[in-house]
């Protein structure tokens, strides 16, 4: 079968021919129907040997769909044919953590070798993958694969960012997302769906404010020190209960700081860096800080079941297997429009 | 001032001459803008004298707003010409519920004789009316008192009974809402407002069920044995996780009992009567069963933020005090639409 | 190998020989250690045979411990010789309950024939077992199996009902715990070490309230109307916060509702009938009732450690598998001493 | 009547004589029986007169408690004679904070010029002080003033702190107090009678160890890079569920920084300053730091309610109203024992 590789380091990824995969015992091999394309793909790619931990080669592809192909021995409860997503950060299924389905945050993945599809396992940017467990995944029903892939990354992680928060977000709050991307403007949605607070949208492209008023921003605002008292002034001079930063880099960072509320809290949910002053003295009272990851396989289901509604629409741009590299090329031009996703 | 009283067992309420009150310390009068008609009302002048509690001569109106007109003694923090609505659910203010706004489950209001204005204290439906506190005053800012003054009781009274099990309202769930009348035709707004789930109404009257679509269910279908099916269809044959019934009465808490899911609520918000069979080998495990009443203080603050946004809006018929009785006579009657506000 | 097996309808169990199972693909064969003798087996061995659905012949057992003997192919991430205790109430793993490990709760047991050991599937009373899924194993380390197999039922029943009251039971409440025998004595002692609540017993036996007050109960009084008054004297009037009704009949339901608070919990956790008045006017404003089942994955890991800081320690009786009939007589005839335990 | 004054900005605080104050129209007279010495006095008298924002003189004193002496106009449902404390943190009582009784973060304080007693209004260091409203009163009861009104901030600070956490610390979970002063010694005290967690103290007296482990901690640490290893190991590698900081210097920060577990709660409690990273590649997923101050209007309550039953007990060394300089002189010197009473 075909697949999708990164083979070198520093090189662009390949299509190349390899063996079709069989399902081991309590494996389950899918046929894949859609592939998302993700900036932490090109993070991991950029990344020089000494700290490349993925092995190689490696078929790319941690945003996977596919139709239920063929099962391993022992696996019961799964009728072939049936389309699925993929829950992707696999976990042991046995710790505390995960008897909570909270897999993102195993306590023995490290230690057993466990890794994501795409990110360690072989990913989903090929005809086949084979999925290590059937609890990994979740019924599509009638979605649509190739619309809906994204939504197994770059839907769970804001939901899972957002519902971390939503007790808090009671009617008369203001919910900022920084970062009108990919995964922001997905966030947005989820905001407006599970919650009722006033969302206001920050960035620095006119562009990506108009997409974010577009899926239902209340408000977007130019990312600047100017936003600050725009929030203020939205909420009676309170500030925002939830800032979610979809960025994560220090001048974000900075500007959160400055327009969270007493009791809010500001959740780095991009993969960026920086710090923050979080003594007694610096913030407003017991304003919280954290930086979750990805999310709970029950949360997948929820963040599928809002797709099923409409609420969530993931804007996606198709590319066959063969013009996967291409897709790459896009998203580091900066050029795709919306999520890119490859149909094998 | 005028006030509309009841002032003898079985009679019908009377508009009558009363002095104006002078507010003591510590208390705020207002000068009355709107006071909503209520059921509660016609029940309690239903009562024969021997289960009547609430006093004679009894100014009615617990649903009030008004502009603050004059403080009493020590009152700070709080201006004259303020327009605001009533806090309706008195308690002590100083009890272990009270120190949290739970004051409709205040601990000392029967032992200390504290009633809700309307309900024993004179209520809103004349010129001018006491506050024994300022803290029972929400500030309205732009809100119209006529057509928002109703959610001081048919709005904080299904937001509180809906927040109680909006933890569980994930996307993917049903939420059913029994009788779409004045408090059901609230609920299913807060609902689509708080909420992700998809919001079923149930009714006897194709006129309400009508409404209940116009307001935002996603399906309305007759209240009879048909309708367990239906939500059971709807949801994979899972149940609804929440059933807030508006009418309480043993029909619907039956039918309600057979449609809620495994670890569902079922809600009591009508003041009806009846019996469920609670055992374990009754009900789907973990279903719950419970009978609120009113809200707490700071979810009035929610409710009006609420229909600050628009995202909700109660149907109002307007009445001046002189013609109050004829409200009543309406309301009795079943020809009211929406809500009856009295504006002196 | 041997095995405790209930074989004819109405006819006492009887240890037999049979074939030493294999462990299929996913699964794990326990050498078994320790198995814990229930109520509920004798409940299910009394039905008449058009209401016994769990399969003839059957190895009772549904409380288990064992070591790791076997492991079917596929099986990774745990290693021979493991000491663990079973999880009990298997679910499919796949359904949004399960993903959270809410398998008690799984949505499609029932459609796909999955029960738990000793009641439908294999039990734990014979010298091994097959467990479906390595999921469903907790590793004991050094606890004791024989001491503590009884806490994946008598254990995690009464903390999963707990644990939903939990949040309520802040300093200064009360929580009742009627029927201080098998489970309601494991019950005391987890209110103990999870809450800062005063813990009263209530129970017709002399005996069962020395053992309530041996081992934490703060006050231990007769099960009868009297109770009404000692509960509301220590609450200054508030009533109970929760009661936790180990016994589930008629009598002690009536008794639970006669003292719970506003805002309270009333909790069936024995296996009883009865109904309850609920609606609005018959309760204590907001007090809640519900009939939960067994227990979650993660709270199993929970209960464990209870045991192992000490907090909680369970009475038992061992007896050798051939002896196991005789525990069942004596179960029948109440003159065991706490819990009877099967050691092969 | 006699007080005690800070007069001069830099001098040390002086017993005076000053009017016996009168009650206004809803406030509320106090003979005081205790006053508690706190570092945060000693923290405003050290500050220079630019940075000085609580007027002169004051009258210290913001941990208060009294016996009713006198009630202004308007005062109902208190009666004099009772035995109370007082709530410090005081807020307008009408906003949507204060309507929770989170008047800690009243959205109108400095707006409005309200202060708590001894850090802007007057205080409880003298014969008799004025609370400006009944809601202020907590009710003792039996409860020793003296040995218990230090509970009003000492206690109700880290029960806050705490109570934030306490959600998370199920049996099995690891809690780590820095600093075993006195904060940190009730903190033990509370965590071992509202949770199951293993407590661990850490310290760099050996004193203060010691304390630790009298008043309930399960292992007290020294307070060194050491102890990293030590809290690891009691979780299996995983680390602290919650690290409450009592100290809040950049060294205590950074250590709890090292050992809080992935989605677990790092919380400043103590005055000090520092700053940490929190970006998403700098600390354990989902690990969250906050900083809250003093508590809630019921968390008061609930705070007296442990102590009723013994749960907490703090430390005191008791002075006389002319005394009280003295016992700024000895926190100052670090040779309390315990925490300073002020009897007038």
């Amino acid at each position: 079968m075909k697949a999708l590789q990164y083979r070198t380091i520093g090189a662009a990824p390949e299509v190349v021919e390899v063996e079709t995969p069989e399902p081991g015992p309590g494996q389950v091999r899918l046929k894949v129907t859609a592939a998302g394309v993700c900036h932490s793909d090109s993070f991991i790619m950029s990344l020089p040997e000494e700290q490349y931990i993925y092995g190689l080669p490696l078929t790319l592809g941690h945003e996977g769909a596919g139709v239920v192909d063929k099962l391993g021995d022992g696996v019961t409860g799964l009728e072939v044919g049936t389309s699925v997503a993929v829950y992707g950060p696999w976990g042991c299924g046995h710790c505390y953590a995960c008897a909570q389905g909270h897999e993102n945050y195993c306590e023995r993945a490290g230690e057993l070798g466990i890794a994501p599809p795409g990110l360690g396992a072989p990913g989903a940017m090929a005809e086949y993958m084979i999925v290590d467990d059937p609890r990994h995944l979740v019924p599509l029903g009638d979605l649509d694969p190739v619309q809906n892939v994204s939504l197994t990354d770059a839907g769970l992680t804001p939901y899972h960012a957002i519902k971390g928060s939503v007790a808090k977000l009671v009617p008369g709050s203001v919910a900022v997302v920084i970062g009108a991307g990919g995964l922001g403007h997905v966030g947005i949605q989820i905001l407006r769906a599970i919650s009722p607070a006033t969302v206001v949208a920050l960035d620095l492209s006119e562009h990506k404010l108009e997409l974010a008023t577009d899926v239902g921003a209340h408000h977007a605002f130019l990312s600047d020190e100017s936003a600050v008292e725009k929030v203020r002034a939205l909420t009676g001079g309170r500030g925002a209960t939830a800032v979610f930063d979809f960025v994560g880099m220090q001048p974000t960072m900075d500007l959160g700081a400055k327009m969270v509320a007493v009791g809010g809290d500001q959740v780095m949910v991009g993969v960026g860096t920086g710090s923050l002053p979080v003594g007694f003295l610096d913030r407003p009272f017991e304003s919280q800080v954290r930086a979750p990851y990805w999310g709970y396989r029950s949360e997948l289901f929820e963040v599928l079941d809002l797709a099923r509604t409409g609420a969530v629409h993931v804007e996606t741009e198709v590319f066959s297997l063969d013009d996967a590299p291409k897709a790459y090329e896009k998203l580091h031009d900066g050029t795709l429009r919306g999520r890119a996703v490859i149909v094998p």
